[in-house]
């Protein structure tokens, strides 16, 4: 998971702030990502479904198969990933009786990612996988920018990453008043001017991104996206809203107390937007390079109880310390580090545990197969 | 630096213990390269000169270029030779005419390098490099094994760190009592037995590590190396034994004290070896895949009082500081943490204090650019 650059109207260098909490204590992104674990099982199929459909193409007969994870982290869903497309490409090969080729894999984030740990735990999923011959290398940088050579690429995932954007939308008047009062996302209450900015960021954003793709990719190659989307055409609706409505609710709650000024509040949004598969294909469509070749909706629970006897409000802790693990960079470089522990696991806590006392909470996942074309 | 695997008669897989001291802090490595840093500036003509003839190669009018950096640690050392690579690539091709090819510089080290402070400075080295495309991958591993797929590397640089072994070759006696006792590397007093069975783990090291290297090479690339060596046939002479004789003897000091056990010291052998000249070529030839270019020996100051006015024992610690940054690793795996700052700061800076009233302590280097054959 990453994201990154531009400033902000708080001049904040988004690839300079945003990275999941290193290491792997308490509130580390290692120990929290418990959802995206989920969705790496949930999207699996389609990882296979692409490695099959690319083993079809006929650039797959070069002897070494380049293969790029975007926003990999330093959680165990890179491994995961990893052991899926050498298991698929194993199991052709052993089904056809071809020679596997040799896998390079990019592991890509921002250079604030903890690759320390990333790459400690390299040796022990090495040990469990025996058979094909692959290569493991980290590729520091921002996905909205270039980060391989030319022509190089034959397989890009990326999950849950895309939805990063490489900057904050402007969300001031004219006269530099905040336009988002109150808010550090998307609202019922926001204005139409701050949807408006943000479908625009996003739609500059993921145009680049797939402009960078392109020339990194070789023709036939393939493209896996995962994004938290919504359903909805209306992008103030609660799912697509989950966690910055909350977190924005537990924020004030801070102002109201005296602990953290309005107007830190008021001008804090975040780089962040969930899309809808309309928009999503219209800028595949838009940009040119790529042909989708499959495209679906999954929702996932993200927050009903994670068993049926767990209390909710033990829930609502555990997703508090999730929430946190990606969120927390961004929140704390314009809170402070003070409020944090507050923040998260009395406020958040408090308030996501009341959501899941009344109905789970769901969580929009677009996944894409786009095919780079000639 | 870098270096690897194995069992040593302690069960120390080198390539799990070592590693440069991470961070920017006081016993950092960045914060004690000064030796290293006088290394990489008299070492950048060879590097000049091994890509100035790469470029005369067929295989240049590839549109990529692929370098390799092995044992990179995370000093500004890195940093240097990436700008020689890129600055003779520039020169050579605005004096031609030619279009500069992109650059994939790979950074080696073993996984317990830091990574991090590695890839947090690399912004800053962008922004300073200007003109050439370039992209920076970390390749955690060892070098003693493979870490590249095949056929794919143009240049491969490896300066002061072919010299660290796999493992600690087996210094016991059948009876398995400790063949070279009081020292922790040969020594005047070390048996024979002891220089043999650092000879042949080198052979042996050497050997593997130029076959994988022609692996993962393509014919008519340049390997550059820089090597710890000596000049004299006996490696037991004093210029090829620092910093490990003086260190045996701090250690033999804290035994004394009663603040090490006499059989820690008498079991501990460090993972390192010296070579000559004629040892490194001889080699080259047997293992079949390189021709020798160019070799030279290079001779600098080590331990001279860094500035005619500066006091040798100011000196000293400043030595023995460098000294802890590279060696720390293993000899507190070793000896344990609670006596590292009287060993390095106290006994260590003493002893090269002393060492430096008397004369300056001269370093060895070899250089050499090898061309992978076809």
């Amino acid at each position: 998971m990453s994201a990154n650059l531009g400033k902000s109207s708080e001049n904040m260098e988004v690839k300079e702030v945003l990275h999941m909490t290193g290491g792997d204590a308490e509130n580390s992104y290692v120990k929290n990502s418990i959802y995206t674990q989920k969705l790496a099982l949930a999207t699996k199929p389609a990882i296979e479904r692409a490695v099959n459909s690319l083993l079809q193409e006929p650039i797959f007969l070069c002897k070494l198969l380049n293969v790029a994870d975007l926003g990999c982290s330093a959680g165990p869903n890179t491994f995961a990933f990893m052991s899926t497309v050498i298991e698929t490409i194993e199991s052709s090969c052993r089904g056809s009786g071809a020679k596997p080729p040799e896998i390079q894999f990019y592991l890509n984030d921002l250079p604030g990612n903890d690759f320390n740990t990333l790459f400690n735990s390299l040796s022990e999923f090495r040990r469990n996988s025996l058979g094909l011959s692959f290569f493991v290398m980290g590729a520091p940088g921002s996905f909205h920018e270039r980060i391989f050579p030319q022509n190089c690429l034959h397989l890009v995932h990326s999950s849950y990453s895309v939805h990063w954007l490489s900057r904050v939308p402007q969300l001031m008047t004219a006269q530099g008043l905040p336009l988002n009062k109150g808010k550090i996302y998307i609202s019922q209450t926001s204005p139409p001017e701050v949807k408006e900015a943000y479908l625009a960021q996003f739609q500059e954003d993921f145009t680049n991104f797939l402009q960078y793709r392109s020339k990194e990719m070789v023709v036939g190659a393939r493209l896996v996206l995962v994004l938290h989307g919504r359903q909805s055409t209306d992008p103030a609706i609660k799912e697509s809203c989950y966690p910055w409505e909350s977190l924005a609710e537990a924020i004030s709650s801070l102002v109201s107390e005296g602990l953290v000024e309005e107007k830190k509040l008021d001008t804090l949004n975040v780089p962040y937007y969930t899309a809808s598969l309309e928009e999503v294909q219209q800028i595949v469509k838009q940009e040119g390079s790529f042909t989708v070749e499959h495209i679906e909706t999954l929702v996932l629970d993200i927050g009903g109880p994670l068993s049926g006897e767990e209390d909710p409000w033990i829930s609502g802790m555990k997703h508090a310390k999730n929430v946190r693990s990606f969120t927390g960079s961004i929140i704390q470089h314009h809170l402070g580090e003070e409020v944090m522990d507050k923040l998260y696991s009395e406020k958040l806590a408090y308030l996501i545990g009341e959501d899941l006392s009344k109905q789970p909470i769901k969580g929009i996942n677009l996944i894409l197969i786009l095919r780079r074309h000639s």
